[in-house]
């Protein structure tokens, strides 16, 4: 198609891994270029000078920023193979409320697992629990969020997993008994070569985690 | 059509009148349910037990919620006319960006100049005026957002003008200096009667705000 697509991400970013699985499952040739947070390029500022912020997908020079809009556009735009999204307007706008609720909760959840200690971080792990039940619940039965197959939902809640080691790891947090359906679902998906590409692995996130709690805390 | 539309929302709510603007362009004929939010229904407790928030919108039994999630579905069954969202990819990916910006920077903006005082509002001030700006820029010399024709972003953005008179007189912050092509847009779009007939006065609005800072801080 001659079409040049370039992302503007980084390694360890939940966001830019959803926009890595999008363009895997749809195919797409794209150069992948990893930005240093502490010094941000020329070409992140101005392609996304409101938020400064990866992930950014430059389609033929035009950027696309925030990583759900970003999937949604690759959805319409590479539309001839594996749709994210429903196609009925119902189930579409019930896929846009999961991933909503991923944004809203799911990911502030996590953010406050790992930086606390004694009670305040019992009271984090009693959240982050919940915030993954009412997850669990809607996945019920299902292979996958949408169903059948691997869809926009799955796509935005399962760069989390690669965080779940070093939850369970540092802060003490198994979803494994919790959610034992969940767990299966995420070990579903990353059997799919889409997503096993596009996350790193659960041990670097682990050392990366064990690093910021040094610093915010000094040593054990 | 036959179709049953039930609509639980409150007042005061930007983000219900989102949704009234969106069913006034579609002419979409649907039941008004005002909500007691100190005390609210069970139907509204069934329809979003996640998040238990209006507005919810029911259509034949089926609840549909959060707000720009609503307008999108409303958009999508009702496409015989008023197209709110834009037919291209990319342009509609914008249309996405500038109303999530609304829903990150506006919002919170707006939330932060009544409750303060001192030093502390005039941060907020600051602040207040610099997210409208980025909107003034966005805007530039259009009529809409859109282009041509009001839309999604236009839709998302206009109910906070029902507060702007309650920011100018309590909170000492006009718009209208700073961002007179807004306020041009803003009355413009009130001259729709989508737009007019969904937002309450706001003199209404003034009046509460004045009423919860008595609460707040006693009086003057």
């Amino acid at each position: 198609m001659g079409d040049e697509v370039i992302l503007l991400d980084f390694w360890r970013s939940i966001f830019g891994m959803r926009v890595r699985i999008a363009l895997a499952e749809k195919g797409v040739k794209y150069e992948y270029k990893e930005e240093d947070l502490g010094n941000k390029s020329p070409l992140l500022l101005e392609m996304n000078p409101i938020h400064k912020k990866i992930p950014v997908l430059i389609h033929n020079g035009k950027p696309i920023c925030e990583s759900l809009i970003i999937v949604q556009y690759i959805d319409e735009v590479w539309n001839s193979k594996s749709a994210l999204l429903p196609s009925d307007p119902y189930e579409r706008a019930q896929a846009r409320f999961w991933a909503d609720y991923i944004d809203k909760k799911v990911y502030d959840a996590g953010r406050k697992v790992w930086p606390r200690k004694g009670d305040e971080m019992e009271a984090s792990k009693k959240e982050f629990i919940e915030v993954y039940k009412v997850l669990e619940e809607e996945l019920g039965d299902k292979p996958y969020f949408g169903g059948e197959t691997f869809g926009y939902v799955d796509l935005a809640l399962i760069p989390f997993y690669c965080w779940f080691y070093a939850y369970g790891t540092i802060g003490n947090v198994s979803l494994e008994a919790e959610c034992p359906k969940l767990i299966a679902w995420a070990k579903r998906c990353m059997q799919k070569e889409s997503v096993a590409k596009s996350l790193p692995d659960q041990r670097k996130i682990y050392g990366y985690v064990l690093e910021m709690k040094k610093k915010r805390f000094g040593s054990e």
